[in-house]
């Protein structure tokens, strides 16, 4: 796993620990909490700066600032929701996302009986709209919730409007210009997973093809 | 990324090609369809028998078959949803699950308004019989949608219920005995990879640390 993966799973113990008032913390109790070796800890937080001391550990509140800036959360971000089925309500009224500087501006969907309704004071447009809006209010991030059909060709209107980043629930690939990034959830895909190992032979099991508590 | 990640990939990309009535596929082909290499998709599929003919490509029908039989899908699942808030009522309401042959049995939630109420004719239940209908129904994967504060104490009743599996949206790791296997969706983790990759320095862009396509 890419320290791009471990990064936000910092970011989240961190701030566990500040809720918790905690101020110091040494990689080896570090790694007791998260579960990757000390030594991980150690490489993957030296690449980013000097916030421990031997034998000290690291000072909680600066090692999460800094991984805050790491990750971008410097600043904020402002966000449309394409496609407002069950997984965009879902992430509509998921309100930790603003917590973490996430503005959701609007929602899109293609299907009248949704246009005009709103989550959260937040409005349903009409899918007719979305490239427009995006460059009238410079979108950051836009968020795939269509089905499968529909995903390519809102990412093409998506990425000829300016957008450089696209969180993807949709199941299917997305085929985009270089400087467009893509996060994909893809949810079958982590069930089937889960499957499989529920399935797995027992030689595979034991042969520890993966780690199973940092999957 | 471990090779049970890349499963439920060819398996998603088989049923497509089926869908188009593709019957021989090359690896070559295989590859720029879906981004892994060649060799990669050769070596994969190796592991598991013996699909293709040097030169003829690969039988798309009898290889979808085996993965699936490798995936575990040659079985149903029985599945309940713990939490029936904002994921839990999406996922209820997915009912693409339910082609893959994972059967809702019911939902859980703690919130007295919502014990009773029926999602696509699947009831709602009181938290409080969780762990008796696990047991009752033979239940196969729980699914965790509960606020980060109350998902260990539903997954320690799930693991002491018998259940082998745990597909966990809710954003904290569990604590779970060696026979329980743990699946996790960590939405603002892969939110803020995302963020972390618009933010990235060029350096570390150019450095390619990891596989943009791929991850």
């Amino acid at each position: 796993m890419a320290v791009v993966r471990r990064l936000p799973k910092y970011q989240r113990y961190l701030s566990e620990l500040i809720k918790n008032g905690v101020q110091k913390i040494s990689s080896r109790e570090l790694s007791q909490k998260i579960g990757f070796t000390a030594s991980q800890i150690r490489q993957d937080l030296n690449n980013f700066g000097d916030f421990g001391q031997q034998g000290y550990g690291y000072n909680v509140n600066e090692l999460y600032k800094e991984i805050n800036n790491i990750l971008g959360l410097k600043r904020t971000y402002k966000i449309v929701i394409i496609g407002a089925g069950n997984i965009g309500q879902a992430i509509a009224n998921y309100t930790n996302f603003e917590k973490l500087g996430f503005k959701l501006c609007a929602l899109f969907d293609i299907n009248p009986k949704l246009i005009g309704l709103k989550i959260r004071d937040i409005e349903i447009m009409d899918i007719d709209k979305l490239g427009p809006f995006i460059k009238q209010n410079s979108i950051d991030i836009c968020v795939i919730c269509t089905p499968s059909s529909q995903a390519q060709k809102n990412a093409d209107i998506v990425s000829e409007s300016g957008v450089k980043a696209i969180w993807n629930f949709a199941p299917r690939d997305l085929d985009v210009p270089d400087y467009v990034l893509v996060e994909n959830v893809h949810l079958s895909e982590s069930l089937l997973t889960l499957t499989y190992r529920m399935n797995e032979p027992e030689l595979l099991k034991n042969n520890v093809m993966f780690d199973r508590k940092n999957l």
